[in-house]
């Protein structure tokens, strides 16, 4: 059969299912880019016998990765912040400095299209070495028309350059201009800018801050309005530092996910299920900023909400360009069990992206693999600040 | 000058006096694998201008990492025992189900030693490959004569095959045998296995566990005397869970460094400046432990203690193989500053393990060198799980 790629000497994480899913002794067969056989070696259909074969001598196969919600294209770094404020610096004193979002919103204007596209490359290139085989990039470092669309299209030509797939967001609502009232930026430049970007087809989900320094949910609903009305999905960063009532707009609005969702309450966890919402989970922030106040996973998990873990990579609150890292952090800090990070980086990451040909070994999805030189899953989430991965195998190609 | 090497085009960080000791638009001359000019570029003197150049295109470069605390050779791993404490299993149940440092020691006493070089050299490689030129390794997981040897042996391999110094630390006392009495396992085992690993010459320190779960000062104090007799230095595990009198006693001794040290006090802080011995941080622990109380970083800087700050890479409380990620915590976690962190993983973790010839990039010190694609030396701790090596240079090559 050519053209048939046999992957065999395996343990197989499928995420099938319950927890892992696991296959001991198996073998996947790839067709087409495709996933078309899964199980235990031994039952292999005598048809693929004879298809060229890549043992991999016991190791672990999970489907690939996927961050779910980064912002990893930006100009510049905000390490001197960081510096600063470990320095004793107040808040204001940094704000005067020219830090904050500010900086990034300066950077990111300032920045060609070119160099912005090498620096995220960069950052891709760093998550595709740890098996990531699907980036969601958000804009909202441009709070205009023409810098958000040329952050959109620097996230397109990261999936150009590079063998990932790209899932963008339109983040306008990220943050209102200095000294811009937020109601006019919503009405008077981030709609248009929506409009604008979708019209290019840079657009493949809408999100927004709903947050005291941010949007309030009257603002973000009228940003969800009009992607509803363009027919986009939608999500949010919703209660990260408080409770604005950001995760039952989302549901209400059938949100892909609701983020960070520190504060969100079991009504909250109940609205989600309900919706068909994922919640995204990103420690690395909650680890940068000191938080206190941990995501309700206990509710999540009683009213089978799913729950996933991403980078949240963005160059102020949480510079972490590790998904590995990521899952170790939603274990440590939050209690998640290793299989529910690594179902929160493969199957809920892809249903937080509406993506449903991937995020499981299974047959007809992609076959987006990551090959690991571990035997156990929970080995993924355990180690910190450690790679492991052997060869990523993105779309069948080893 | 045949031989002669300059490094131009760089920021460097030479970690020379107080901070950073920052040189802009610098140049660094290696001769016969040690550095004999630094400075301004436009200052190089005209006898090494026609030496070979690499030119660095504005790179930071700082001098090579040091892990100065690590338990990188063992056997087998704990992720099963991290999978199981997340999903709820007491301790009590992970003891009985072979979890624990027992299950450390059983694995390392069953690995050949070429098992144990394979494993060992995987870790060591994903510290080079963070521009780590010289990693300490501690034994401690034999408790019997044979293994402590073979892993001292497989560390001073580590060195043989990789183009890192290893420096070890004999660690007999980290913990008793399962059942045995600490005092009859001091006398009679590890001693005996000290003078016979010193007489190997495996031994570069020794090293302790003082704690309420490992062995009190008294015991400690009869290793380090055995040590002083054997004209060794002493460091030692202290005040990680409690304040058992171990930084005072390790000061007493005029050790190397207290290591932990998150219930030192502000005598202890002052004892350890009197000695000279470094306080090495390990927040890689602190934060797997779910430990809340953070080492006297504001004593040790009032009394003048050097900081050094490491990975304490183990399979139990610290699996963590990321210098890098260790400084990003040893700020985020514990407040240093981003310098005091690069200082922590450079010249004071020289100091910690006894060496005067690296640490710094100064005349007469190896030109064991880390070339970064940063230009702002706080980067370096400001990402998370990120690593932005460009190539390292050890020993002048590169
Ligand atoms: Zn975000
Ligand atoms: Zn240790």
């Amino acid at each position: 059969m050519p053209g048939t790629r046999l992957i065999t000497q395996v343990t197989a994480a499928t995420m099938a299912g319950e927890g892992y899913g696991l296959v001991h002794d198996a073998a996947i067969v790839i067709e087409d880019m495709r996933i078309s056989w899964v199980g235990r070696e031994a039952d292999l259909p005598q048809t693929f016998a004879t298809a060229e074969r890549s043992a991999m001598d016991g190791r672990l196969v999970t489907p690939a990765l996927i961050d779910c919600h980064t912002h990893i294209v930006h100009g510049g770094n905000r390490a001197r912040e960081f510096e600063m404020r470990l320095e004793g610096a107040s808040y204001e004193e940094i704000a005067r400095a020219g830090g904050g979002i500010v900086s990034t919103v300066a950077a990111t204007r300032e920045a060609s299209e070119a160099e912005l596209l090498a620096s995220a490359l960069n950052r891709a290139d760093a998550l595709i070495a740890q098996g990531v085989a699907v980036i969601e990039v958000k804009s909202g470092y441009g709070l205009d028309t023409e810098t958000e669309l040329k952050m959109l299209r620097v996230a397109r030509q990261i999936a150009v350059q590079r063998p990932v797939r790209v899932v963008t967001s339109f983040l306008g609502a990220h943050a209102a201009p200095k000294g811009m009232d937020p109601d006019i930026y919503i009405d008077e430049i981030c709609l248009p800018a929506l409009d604008a970007a979708h019209a290019e087809g840079l657009v493949d989900a809408v999100d927004g801050f709903c947050e005291g320094i941010a949007f309030d949910p009257a603002q973000i609903a009228r940003v969800f309005d009009r992607a509803r009305a363009l027919g986009l999905p939608v999500k949010l960063h919703a209660e990260q530092l408080s409770n604005l009532g950001g995760a039952a707009l989302a549901a209400q609005y059938g949100a892909l996910s609701a983020d960070h969702v520190e504060y969100a309450t079991g009504a909250d966890a109940q609205a989600l299920a309900q919706a068909g919402s994922v919640a995204v989970l990103l420690p690395g922030a909650f680890y940068t900023l000191h938080e206190a106040q941990k995501p309700p996973v206990a509710a999540f998990r009683n009213h089978g909400v799913p729950i996933a873990v991403a980078t949240d990579w963005n160059p102020g609150s949480s510079p972490m360009g590790s998904v590995l890292l990521a899952m170790n952090m939603a274990c440590t800090l939050f209690g998640l069990t290793p299989a529910e990070a690594l179902a929160g980086t493969t199957k809920n990451a892809a249903r937080a992206l509406g993506l449903d040909d991937c995020g499981e070994i299974a047959i007809g999805k992609r076959a987006d693999l990551a090959v690991w030189d571990v035997t156990d899953p929970a080995e993924l989430s355990y180690g910190i600040g450690i790679n492991p991965l052997h060869r990523p195998i993105f779309g069948g190609s080893i």
